[in-house]
């Protein structure tokens, strides 16, 4: 049956578009950070109906199917189990289309372009697309894992974006809803179905997208806080008064400061004396430096803040020479340098989380003393990397910690702070087994539904959502 | 049976959650503008538990229940057919929880709490929810409808600032996803099924929004353009360089202008020389004007505008006292008076906007001469309303031309500019039949089968989508 259904493949798509030599399978069979599994070949159709034509000769040889974008996502959906058995359906080839109007300030795009490639098409004409995100996805992945990125305070996340997609049902079905349309309240808004869903529903071929008006300028500025709290003051400060110009509010925990500056010669540290907190704050505005000087704005805002009352702050920086990125983009990195880890991507409502952050660390302290919390993330949006480190070797059963930990981490996030155990990462095998504890029935009845009707046999994707 | 489960429904709600007298129904029995029909009962649950109770005994008879909030929708999705056997499920006493938390920018909110006053409860710490309407519906209803408005350029529509609901399915099932999540990507975001699904799914009885900073000040200009491309010049100039700031961006044709000048005596003529278009542009921001000084910004932009070549703009006029959103606020009532008249609301691709009215235009030159265009609408989102007007009494078969005429220009909108046939007001009886006639099969089916789990027996809401 195998070489029967390659065989079908090659004719359907030419030589080019299957790989099935084990050389040319390796890089499709190993996911950015988890995943790793065999593949049985690899397609890589160069238009949607190739996109079809792949899943009705699987879908007839009843053979399962995992979607692959840039392979860059975090909880391995991407990539094929170790059964050997999955087709991965790589896009990489369809990516022709970039179809950019101007005046309607949309661009409806092939599901295999880079963003990248998009923004660089995009930025001829002063736009980008403006989720972004520390790696180059495709945008048919980035609409399956609905990515948020670092700029969500301001222009939202790809489901905010998003008007219209192209997708391939598993039986090779193409539904079409690939309109600029920004109001268009007809009943079920079905494209939502596609977002976030790890490629369970349909392959995303094609997505219409608003994009934005690129910022003339930015500033930064770096705010050390002495505590959780003095962060909220922070956020509610900046974000009434600044509330248009907030493009990112992102928080630093001393641990995960301290890594970088450990590892990363390059990045000085701006604080004589290290806060609790290091916040991150950006705001960006399409006018120019003649008619609105964002920088005195910060400083200003910033400064009315400091001289109030118990504030909590005790340094703000001004940033330059963008430094204070290079600081926050390197945090992830450092911290795998600095020892061993389990990772967190969690959210909560911003209200709560010092709270939660500090209920973890209690916890730590009281069952795990030998390890520790390095905690990052996108404050603004709830959003919270409480990333739990050891030193290398200190541990004997590793896997038996990450799984405590991930057991008792997830679960006070989710029962005891209405969170969730995903916050922008989205669902895959890496972490089926929480959402298999943690979604409520009704979702997964849901679920089993909706892929009655997109994928009957259930051969697409690698995550179990029913 | 009737009185049976009249009797249940009263065991349950109480005397006061019932009404049955006719003279009592008939504020339940009709719409705002279309929609009349007959009630069986009204059922006025207070309680989440209250809304479960009612669809749980409405189930069991297998009586049909049609969800109705302000009653202020536009499609008649809110009241009952004719046949007298549908029981109105009035979320009207839904009406006490504004759970505010300010740290997080958010509030959960009863299904039944008017728009009107949750924005009281919110102003008092300077927040809003920026989903501005004409009329004064429930949030409940306004998820349901998925209410975009005059802002939404800005702040976009429901669907974009809804962070979790409560819903009750049709046999009383609850289904709480009521958390505070900015990021939360797992796997399906089912809550995008009860948003705009005018309540065929579920009844949304309680909704966690995010809501936002209210602007320190507002700038407002209007400007003539003397055609559709100079009108879509303005937009791209204004939101290249004013994206942050850019509330609004409403264009009233001329003869919708002229309507107003005609029936609203107060209402002053702003053009000496009435141009093809009226382009209302709204700047507003939360920073104070000692800060930023809107006016001045807005005048610039527009003065740089104008001096540019074949600009097509003939006025700039800057509005001192808010009388530009007098006019636009009074095109609705001032059309109605003018004569009879089919009202669309529909939408396109910005850039296809003069296009499409061309194209409406000629239509009806060539087959209806004796008929006019008055449009109007919010470019600035790609939504326009192509009102027809006839003088009163001028046309003997009214109902055949507006049946006509619907046709005609759906058909033009969907067919032939990929747009939609319902830009914010959703879908109802009131225009069933094109939702039957443009809606693709695929989405059809997706339809039945969450129906399936959400209402097998298909007894809710006043719309058939599957």
């Amino acid at each position: 049956m195998t070489d029967a259904m390659v065989g079908d493949l090659v004719a359907a798509l030419g030589e080019r578009g299957v790989l099935s030599e084990a050389g040319d399978l390796a890089r499709y069979e190993q996911g950015w950070r988890y995943g790793h599994g065999r593949a049985r070949c690899v397609a890589r159709p160069s238009t949607t109906e190739g996109v079809a034509a792949t899943l009705r000769i699987c879908s007839d040889a009843g053979v399962r199917v995992v979607p692959q974008g840039a392979n860059t996502g975090l909880v391995a959906a991407s990539t094929p189990d170790q059964s050997g058995a999955m087709v991965v359906l790589s896009l990489e080839r369809l990516n022709q289309t970039i179809d950019l109007d101007v005046e309607d300030r949309t661009v409806v795009v092939d599901g295999g372009v880079l963003l990248s490639t998009l923004n660089e098409a995009l930025a001829e004409h002063g736009y980008w697309f403006p989720v972004d995100l520390g790696a180059d996805p495709q945008i048919g992945g980035m609409v399956a894992t609905n990515t948020g990125g670092t700029r969500l305070l301001k222009y939202g996340d790809v489901r905010h974006n998003l008007l219209g997609v192209e997708v391939v049902l598993a039986d090779g079905r193409v539904v079409s809803q690939l309109n600029r349309l920004r109001k268009n309240n007809t009943g079920l808004d079905s494209k939502q179905l596609f977002v976030g869903t790890a490629g369970a529903f349909g392959v995303v071929t094609r997505a219409a997208l608003a994009v934005a008006p690129k910022p003339a300028q930015t500033a930064t500025a770096l705010i050390g806080c002495r505590d959780g709290a003095a962060v909220l003051e922070l956020l509610g400060a900046v974000e009434q008064g600044l509330a248009d110009f907030l493009s990112a509010f992102e928080v630093m925990g001393a641990a995960a400061m301290d890594a970088v500056f450990r590892h990363q010669q390059a990045v000085r540290r701006p604080f004589d004396e290290a806060p609790a907190y290091g916040v991150l704050v950006e705001l960006a505005t399409t006018l120019p430096a003649g008619v609105v000087d964002l920088d005195e704005i910060l400083v200003a805002r910033l400064g009315a803040h400091m001289r109030a009352a118990k504030a909590g702050v005790s340094d703000v920086l001004l940033d330059a020479s963008d430094d204070f990125w290079q600081l926050r983009h390197h945090v992830s990195e450092s911290l795998r340098s600095d020892g061993e880890m389990v990772a967190f991507d969690v959210s909560v409502a911003r209200s709560r989380l010092p709270a939660l952050t500090e209920r973890v660390r209690a916890y730590l302290c009281e069952h795990h003393p030998r390890v520790w919390l390095c905690d990052y993330g996108h404050w603004g949006d709830g959003g919270s990397h409480l990333n739990v480190l050891w030193s290398r070797g200190d541990v004997a059963d590793v896997a038996g910690l990450k799984a405590t930990l991930q057991e008792a981490v997830y679960t006070m996030v989710v029962r005891e702070f209405d969170g969730s155990f995903s916050a922008e990462h989205g669902v895959g095998p890496h972490n089926q087994r929480f959402y298999d504890a943690f979604t409520d029935d009704a979702v997964k009845q849901l679920c089993r539904s909706v892929g009655s009707v997109c994928d009957p046999r259930g051969l697409l994707g690698n995550v179990q959502l029913g």
